[in-house]
């Protein structure tokens, strides 16, 4: 039985196991702008918060011997309701960068996504039989958008993850104080050589290159190019849900940018439930923004979550380990994924979204050492 | 007069007090294995804040002198609305193992529940003149299982507590971390001799015996093959309760395992109150998870409980001093209990029923040291 | 300008000033007598913590230049909605006991409350022109129990306390740990010789003396025995109010006896709205258990208390200055009162019962060091 | 890009940061003069706590390049929707003074606020081109009180702040365990020459020049006297708000001072939504009480605020740098609020009013360092 508890005995025993095995091998100043937040981090903490307060209600009897995590993303397969969340940079944590993370998520069954800020080629970043999801920031260089697409296609990406909640980055505090810049071994190798912007302040760099001005209307334009399906990353208000299904959006993901752009937004968990009620049950929405355990992957699901995105951890796996590490990263969620899911009685990811949820009205102390 | 202030002045004054004890003496893997629960551990302290923010409103002017812990459990009459919960390996706190707290449960006037997991065999664990409940696991071995339940009917246990949320443990970190494994001086005494697990990690020796595809229809089929009382434990959803008792349960026991099943699970107290409105006044409603003192008790009552099963505390009582401190242990609660009933102005179990109940948004602060 | 910040600006600036100064004075067993509360505390932190979520919206443009904190509390005038509780044994802390503290509320104008279980004998305990209440516990000793009525009638008492919430000690771990027992020097002095119970457990004690069967007919056969106005101290639940009232009752004392009876019971500030709508606007309610300032007295009024009763803050006072050090903690009090009500823009009494409150959901969290 | 992360990134990068800074450099009991709230602190803690828990919801695809802070405050334009509050003795921090902040105001764009208590003459305190409102206190001596109405239009300021909730000082208890008093260098240059105050306790000479008795009545007389826009500063409960505007008043500043006058009082944020319900749309409602970030002013204007006052964080300014401190406080909460903005999707202060807010419960759990 593989969710049983013969399986995934060694150490690291959790998502925050692998973190801190990176934090040891990681020079600070990056460990930092992985980790961290914008702001005073008080999303960040809020993200948190939101999950330790969701309390699922299991269910009994169901005879689940194998809780199946599987499920379809986006019109694909995958081994359970988890893609890998565009993340800028890979290789400023271990060398072998994105490919790394794309081999180990193709193993693991579940897609990933390539960042426009990807730091190797977009070519080495859609193994074949691998899911590529292509994440796009809205570029000043409108060609090198276009291009981005075109190649999201020729690539046979299934989807286009586009994110809205980045006109620019967030104030990243400790980023400023570490001084902390693109680096050149990192650097973004799918925007053209003078904009990858080495050397540069990452939040200066992102401004030199991202458009801030993304609208309705470009949204329309992005639509009318490509038949893949979209996503638009960071929608945490209904309205806004609603209207992009209605221009034709195939999903959503519901996110705070992990606590890195409006310090003080909602927790992405909060924010569901309405978004759900806002789109019907037939739009895709996935969650990232505090995801760090399987148990937490299901909260997301029993809020009406179709899925979520997977940050930070698979950096904490790379730089850990490389490919391994993130495999050992993605293979420990699905476990406790499929624990949680058949303790509390769900024999599916259907059955798993209609599991009851109680808010606890305050996080619960925990005794001292 | 018993319950007042002149008995139980000495320590342990708490059961808290008697954790101390037995933590002094029990290796700390040993401790670990009982202390522990599942995950981040945040179900078993959200058991405990849930207690916390349950506020009695007591009574005034009842004239009571005595008030009268008893009740009838499960049919039968008890010293209190107060079992001693099924758990496993009793030998390994303590050499004299479940024998001795059957012994103590069976003076002090309250039910003993034998464990599928028993370090001793069932024969030992029914003395004369108590009362026994019998857990069963749902084993792999369907013939074991037969033949619990009918050593069950002839060794004249009261009920069978058949545990439904256990399709194999949850991941308790603990015991990953120390590498704990079933003691070979506790095994489980009443499994056939391959299945005592000796030397197996506990979860591993647990997947081998218990069957997870556990079903309604197997509810049936133990229903059908026993006239003892049949309460089912681990039950949190209104739904599930509903189900059950409509399938002929005869109780329940309102449960997440002391935070050892699914992480994330709401606190028992916190679903009490639903499960109680689902399945009307007739049912029997135990709970556990939390219960650490008189007040608790009185708290699970206020909120539709018919009486608690005490776990952890009987097993410090084993570990700090054999069947006495069992039997002090128990002799405490009971003790809390009656004051706290006779301050609530509670004179029987009944009234302590009718109590009300204020919950507090959030857990008050302590001063420091 | 009485209230102004001219006055009052040495120490003690607050109530906890006080505590300090009495602890550094007080041997530690005494202190945690009067400090502490029963079983976990955790009824004693809850009264502080339902204070400070308890937020008050002041008013503007009253035109007040002197808030008026005067009062009538049981039908006689008082400088302040604040009369001393009754406290056992007050020469524990100071050898000038209770008639200090009756000196020194006579000279505040307000009410002193003499315990039965007074250190010095009543005669002393109702100085000339002061106010006396009489607190009564119901003893087993109905003879003097009915002498304690009639001396209080003797010597001008203005009302009968009668205390409903203690049929004996709640368990007091302070007091069971520090194996503390009635002082000699402050034994109560209005029992007969054998009852006073010096090197007795004060737990033992009060159950030796006290009959804990006091009940609605016993309210009836004191209320029928004396015209003096009857009120009864530890009233929680909103029916116990309403049938006291309808039994005679002058008024109740909205307490949870400080923490010290029921571990878990609501803090007398939440319950006090639903009381005030369960018995109208004719019945007086005091509140006690936490008032800790002049904006605490506030709060109360503001939630529909008729005054307050100050408790371990009148100790602090008598430990730390005998009869001035009361006087002062009382004028500090008086002080915060004036100034809060001013501040609230509420005028008089009348208008602080009128001012709006918002509950916070939970506590503040307050910077490091 | 103004708003964008390429500008300042140099430390101070939080108004926490330049509090720190002010902090290093201050005597201690000045540091408190200015930190500092009445009684326990609990209202200035709690402001904070509101600001924290209050979570905002933003919009995407707004296709805003430059989030626009312009506003219109009391009928002129200002550069974002914060005005410098009226605070004492700013000569107290740096000896440049009053002067130095209004001109950073003036440079800054955004209308500073000339105290009566000001420790320059308000003849520097209205640089030309800049907007100055004066602050009034209700003086004891009513011909100075005309004559600062008289001095306010003749010097072009812009509006009339009437401070209505400080009849007198509240008990701050850091001042009178510092015996902190009105430093010679910084005394009061508006008041006559008798009623300065040098040396005396801040709360006496506040209640030696200030008239507690302030009333309707009064604020019709104003009212009736000057042709200014009128607003009344301190006002938390709605009645009082509907009442202010049918007398005339243009604006209101919700507001519990800082934490410094009751002890106890609602948060400002807290009662802000209630005030404008109860005012409706036309009604400028500034808010102050706890403003510390971008994302603060933002978390207001979601409330219903026309804008803010910023205090401390101002005088936190010009103690670490002058003129130049003050200039790049206010260039860094500009800066802030416009990425906030931006990054929730507001174009400009209209969209930022619309934006969602959602209250957290609690507070969120920082991980220990």
């Amino acid at each position: 039985m593989t969710g049983g508890p013969g399986v995934l005995t060694g150490e690291p025993l959790t998502l925050d196991d692998v973190e801190d095995r990176a934090r040891a091998v990681l020079p600070p100043e990056v460990y930092d702008f992985v980790a961290g937040g914008s702001g005073t981090e008080s999303t960040l903490y809020a993200n948190r918060g939101a999950f330790d307060r969701c309390h699922l209600v299991p269910r009994v009897l169901n005879g689940v011997e194998h809780a199946d995590t599987s499920v379809t993303l986006l019109g694909a397969p995958a081994s359970m309701p988890v893609a890998v969340a565009p993340m800028a940079f890979h290789a400023m944590v271990h060398p072998d960068g994105e490919p790394a993370v794309a081999r180990a998520a193709r193993a693991a069954g579940v897609p990933f996504t390539a960042a426009t800020l990807a730091s190797r080629p977009l070519d080495e970043l859609a193994p074949a039989g691998g899911q590529t999801y292509l994440q796009l920031y809205w570029l000043r260089d409108r060609d090198r958008t276009a291009w981005l697409i075109a190649e999201a296609e020729r690539l046979g990406a299934r989807a286009l993850i586009l994110t809205v909640d980045v006109p620019f980055m967030g104030r990243r505090l400790r980023d400023l104080r570490n001084g902390f810049t693109v680096p050149a071994h990192a650097a973004p190798a799918n925007l053209s050589g003078a904009q990858r912007g080495a050397g540069q302040s990452v939040g200066g760099h992102a401004a030199s290159v991202i458009d801030p001005t993304l609208s309705w209307a470009d949204l329309e334009w992005v639509r009318a190019r490509t038949r893949l399906p979209l996503v638009l990353k960071g929608v945490l208000d209904p309205a806004d849900a609603r209207r992009a299904v209605e221009l034709g959006a195939d999903g959503l993901v519901v996110s705070n940018h992990g606590g890195r752009q409006l310090d003080g937004a909602v927790p992405s968990l909060t924010a569901l439930p309405a978004i759900r009620d806002a789109v019907g049950d037939d739009c895709e929405l996935l969650l990232d923004s505090g995801v760090r355990s399987g148990t937490d992957v299901l909260r997301a699901l029993a809020l009406g979550a179709s899925g979520v995105l997977l940050g930070r951890p698979v950096l904490w796996g790379l730089a850990a380990g490389g490919e391994s590490g993130v495999a050992g990263t993605l293979e420990l969620l699905r476990t406790e994924l499929e624990v949680s899911m058949a303790l509390a009685g769900a024999p599916n990811v259907a059955a798993a979204r209609r599991l009851g949820v109680r808010w606890a009205p305050c996080a619960d102390e925990r005794e001292g050492t």
